[in-house]
């Protein structure tokens, strides 16, 4: 993400500090669960924890996706040729594996 | 997982540590996760790392569960009663749970 | 499902109405899907009624497998044995394929 | 999607025959579940049935929301504006709608 304009990349550092506190929250989830396991906690209550974690990297893929399609793709499309084809390729892959994970 | 009988808990202690090794795991990923982002490295490699840390998450969710059935909701369906028909509310719920997660 | 008790099957001939119901709206609008695609709808109003779809087809997927948890599975553990063990890994794989896709 | 230049829609056109025929096979898929609930057959063979309904469905969103970004989101990013950020709004949610279905 080098080269969209100023203008995009002032909103990407706003968000920026807001992401990366979400992506220390899920890590503290993650630690949570580990806890949870060599605790013996109750199997369900250890299932809840893993689908909020799920839920929040999946939170976090579709910010990103939406960033990327806004910047990188949108910069890919104006300039055009095999660029622009290869970020969109690359992208739907993305999509893809998203979907199936 | 209190109240399973002694052969089904060495069973679980023996996937205990792996199953702690594989959340270990997963909380690096996410960690990982962090850095990426932190150091701006590009979109998509860190929506591959992101959908892999889901995929590993949802296999930890499947094994608990294959676990849970075979322990908790066996056990409970034999003694029967109310805490049976507790025990598969409880389970289909964090299945739906997890599916729409 | 042919070996759970009376009360059981009645609960479940009382639903298999409501279930064939579910099925029959989502068999028309996959039609209704088809229907737009040949007319060349807008991609993003045909990619929500394929959402809505699946949603549907999950939700009665989690019907039939909580029903199924109910009866059959219950039974087996009843039963105990090779059977038991066998429900059990078919109703695990038949999760585990489910939340692939 | 009818703005796209008219090699983009030749290109269409040849995929439109096959998703067509795709999307009958899906129908014929839904009849089929429909079928197995009304006689009865065993769970698990039914929920085979859905996950591979649900698969052949979201194999054809991807295709959709392929096609959708090649075309619509290009052209619109292209001509810029307003136009080009309700495109981006709107392909975010479909993503982010077909991730929690």
């Amino acid at each position: 993400m080098t080269d969209h304009d100023p203008l995009a990349g002032h909103a990407y550092t706003a968000d920026k500090a807001k992401l990366l506190a979400r992506l220390k929250r899920i890590e503290g989830q993650t630690r949570g669960i580990h806890r949870m396991v060599d605790e013996e906690q109750y199997c369900i209550d250890v299932l809840t924890q893993i689908s909020a974690a799920v839920s929040a990297l999946e939170s976090v893929a579709l910010q990103l996706l939406d960033e990327h399609l806004r910047h990188c793709v949108v910069d890919a499309a104006r300039r055009g040729g095999d660029e622009a084809e290869e970020k969109l390729d690359e992208v739907s892959r993305a999509i893809a594996r998203f979907a199936k994970s």
